[in-house]
């Protein structure tokens, strides 16, 4: 396998599945010197906790992290943070029902295939619970990119066919007032209500995120294959259920011509539009950096759902109801993860630039 | 810098610049004892080709490809193989006028404030002519693909609004018939009638590349950060002018139920509807593999346009008229040559799930 | 840093300060479908364990790994394996005396001058202590290795003057009978004896470590760069102490005469000789693979030295005398567990030489 | 295979064999805006080239070096420096007698059976050849390391028995004005008459260079895995006949207590002694770095040698006639380039150490 690792300079390695003892992971890397604040690290975590509102998946976990190594005195030292978060709501009986039977549109199926067996309990590896590692790491990289003023926020702007539009007002203080992050609470109410009928329908419905980063140097990305938007788009990619990621302009950018789409500089180096998306020739320009991203609806359902065992048989298999009706809100925190561990990886890359 | 090589197994390693002595790249990991068709690998390289049609750059390149290593007796040694394109079209005089000028939408600004000079003929590294090396890696890797039985297929799907519909007959086979490369002779003729058209306004125009992979073992890809779509999206968004990806059900998903979006399995593990692109939990599953991609409008037009220079001052710039008018004709061989170096290098990675 | 890794395919990457609450790490591209036995995995722990015997740092570490991932019903899954040894000793008062000075020949004054500041407990990182999370990665690997027929066997070869030479009988089976960990049971004694007497002076000694690789396949090794002595060397080399490591014939190899120093072949593609310690041109050739390492006197000793502080005062420093006198008995499970991480890595990659 | 390419932040990829078109490489991550004399590395070249002296191989290479991209009006671009070297004295004929044949102590029976073909003319990718491509990338990370004060030099200490002694008088200035590169004039005079007696008889001899560093930064090099002994040892053995590597007082540390051989600290930072080598945990203390190697005696020698061929049959084979009897004269200009790799590299990876 050896695919358990992201980043070069600032890497993240993680383990663990949602029914062993303990998921974790290695943050290496780690610039010395460097106060961190763990009460930070654990609100991030809880952001993407089950059970923190209705709208959410109800399983207890508690998800306290624990901090192994690489602090010192409360700064980072420069050697590895290992971290772990137990599993304590483990109820691997919850499971068995689904032992010999793959579940629709879940990585039963290509697990089984491909290693020859698989710890069925709950999905092993492929369980969204291992994002809670991620969420930590971001968290580290959260705090280290505050120190030189690169900011990154996500929020929730697509439920099902409820979408935020250039009409509605977007304030970005307000995405944490509302369990579904929606910046525009009118919105955010729709997009809740949609979630509650979805889910008492024992279906699930899918969504999109943006996320904006801001106060990004120029100068970040590498030409060619390390392109800045090149790996913001396999982190994000590497999320749980995303189908589709696009860049400043996306995919409206193909109806637009060269004259309407480019961006126009000012004196300042700046843009008057930003169609880029903040990165040029795969390299920061300094504009702000914004993608939005597809989360299609999850596949654990409720409702009953014809399927195959690995014995060839037809089976029915369900949900047993305390999965998440629409991932979005809790994926907010994910995809600040993901954004915040490329970004610091590639402001440390960049220092080798000049001798 | 250090981001010019792709790939882990199989890895491509690129150089070279639109103006310098040649491009080029080493092919490193290819597996030993393979017959190479060096005419298959040439004939790639023409569908990229300027000037094979009216309605592309008609810059003269002939892209002549010499290998120089890595194959003996016309197979392949396990060696690393080392290509050269001379760069036969400098014309370096045409290029003074935007020694100083950032040209809008390109990477003039951000390679001149990265690396505090730059090769300001034709964009240096950032110029689309890098793309050539993919697609000689990209023919190898198709030829040692096609003899496991994988074939990587990619046509135009969209130019401006002109797009396919689920109504439109595509016959696979016509790609290459005519220059649009587009499976449906209407929408291409519609197609290469709305290219020239934007020509002769000086401007440019974005498009969609649809991308299949049919043949694909079950097994490809690694859980959590290596996921086959998190690279084959990022291989993807390291192409110029791509802004945006989506696998499967891509964007769409986003306003399904988990109901409707869910593949049912047969028996034979294959699914009744394939939304999950033929990937499942990062790993490959058997069906077709399918994204698509959108290409910005080209950002050199004829046309005037205002910008600064790098003293601040304002200047205005234009295209000197050999560029593409739209750039998704010539990328077809580009999206199939990182998609087969992506797949071939997961084929490889595999091998070593078991002992 | 991120220099917290090593291997490609079969990667182990570790974390933890000798004071901190926990060292572990993380095993990703470990096949799946295997058999582990995890006492095995303990006993090779124990051999590297503090107190195990007269001639040996006194410490009191239990060294109780914990798996908390990556074993299912007690088969590898092919994910990731996390663990952890907490640190039950951790004792920090005794280190307040060095907070502030350079120990001669430690990491202290390095770590200080790179990190800005570091964990003066025990060295941190740079402890020796580090080496365990090798061991439970080694012990993995060993295990793998196993059911491929491939053994890795090390052993102490000489203590300061006392050496084994060609005469000296050598039986394998005896290494584990006695402290020292040599196969000759009256060099063993001396060794022993030699132990003492540098401990009563408050001082400590070197040694040398043979290792001994059989049953490996043809063709484990790349050309150039990773050849398998590099990779095997540097992973020697990355163990604290070490000052040299020389292959098959090694520094011998220079007086001799390519006439003399040549393996001839006999019909079977087995040499007479093994001057080459069964690597050719970078490449396993089936021959036993063959190197020996050199272990300077440990740094830390009783007898109280001149030093300078961070300040550069002039400052005295003594060992508090629950050191090692000599590293080499307690280094052969670590010189084992980093080759058998470096074999069965280049075991793994060595699949994708054919399709 | 995937193995042909050294460094992380500064990073060579080689191509070529001895009887293809050319051998070159790729150099990426050159930091940017940095002048470099072109025919400094051609000097370096020159260095290494065959037929320079009477003692070394008479073949007739002229191994001028062209560079291809990476460089503009004189200064580096920051973008991948791509060179090439043709080939031109192929003289394949000379290789036919041994096209089946396994040459003792050659790599002709391990790369045959990894990858079930070869090209036998000249050894292939194993050919000593492809240390030209590490000479030109070592070359220009020299012109780097020297505008940090970072000097490199290589020189031969032992052929055969006749070595310096620490009675013997060393000018570092004269290594380049006799053909042994040995800067003693007395001994190096002693060493060519062997060399030319070993040649007369058809023969070949080992012999041992040393390598010193002088003017490093302090805190190069990263704990655990990548200490920077470990990787210059990687390094060192990667180069064609090298048996052994010893660092600062080496295998000599043995026989050695701590009390003797602990550095003591002056005030300063410095040391008294240097035992070490210059790196302690792994790190550069800012001492100079020096370490010893190993090559065994060249494998071809004029001699008939008793061998098989790949069915199975005794053969007799023997070299003819244009090989060096000795490769160390020819090998200085090589460490020093694969030493100089290293340590840029790793000044470059040292960088992101804070933020």
């Amino acid at each position: 396998m050896a695919g358990s690792s992201i980043g070069q300079q600032f890497k993240l390695t993680t383990f663990g599945e949602s029914h062993g003892a303990a998921i974790g992971g290695v943050v290496d890397g780690v610039p010395s010197n460097i106060e961190l604040d763990l009460n930070l690290i654990q609100l991030e975590l809880d952001r993407r906790k089950p059970g923190q509102s209705a709208i959410v998946t109800q399983r207890k976990e508690s998800d306290k992290v624990q901090f192994l190594s690489g602090i010192f005195e409360g700064k980072t030292t420069g050697a590895p943070i290992g971290f772990m978060i137990p599993n304590d709501d483990q109820r691997s009986g919850d499971y068995s029902h689904i032992k010999d039977s793959f579940r629709p549109s879940h990585a039963d199926f290509t697990y089984e295939t491909k290693y020859g067996h698989r710890d069925y309990r709950g999905g092993g590896r492929s369980s969204a619970r291992e994002t809670a590692s991620r969420v930590v790491a971001g968290a580290i990289a959260k705090q280290i990119l505050d120190k030189i003023g690169v900011s990154v926020i996500a929020y929730v702007d697509q439920v099902g066919a409820i979408k935020l539009t250039n009409e509605d007002e977007i304030t970005i203080s307000s995405i944490e007032e509302n369990p579904v992050r929606c910046p525009n609470p009118e919105k955010a109410t729709q997009m809740e209500e949609l979630i509650r009928e979805v889910r008492k329908d024992g279906d699930t419905i899918g969504g999109c995120i943006k996320c904006q980063i801001t106060g990004v140097p120029i100068g970040l990305g590498e030409p060619v294959f390390d392109r800045l938007n090149a790996d913001l788009g396999k982190a994000i990619l590497s999320i749980n259920a995303v189908k589709a990621v696009e860049f400043g302009s996306g995919f409206s950018s193909v109806e637009m011509r060269g004259s309407q789409h480019n961006d126009a500089f000012l004196r300042d180096g700046t843009t008057k539009t930003n169609h880029s998306g903040g990165i040029q020739g795969g390299i920061s320009n300094g504009m702000p950096i914004d993608f939005r991203i597809a989360f299609k609806p999850v596949a654990t359902i409720v409702q009953e759902q014809n399927s195959v065992d690995k014995f060839g048989n037809e089976v029915i298999v369900s949900g047993k109801g305390r999965h998440d009706p629409c991932v979005v809100p809790r994926a907010v925190p994910i995809v600040e993860a993901m954004s915040a561990i490329v970004l610091l990886d590639y402001y440390l890359r960049n220092k080798s630039t000049q001798i």
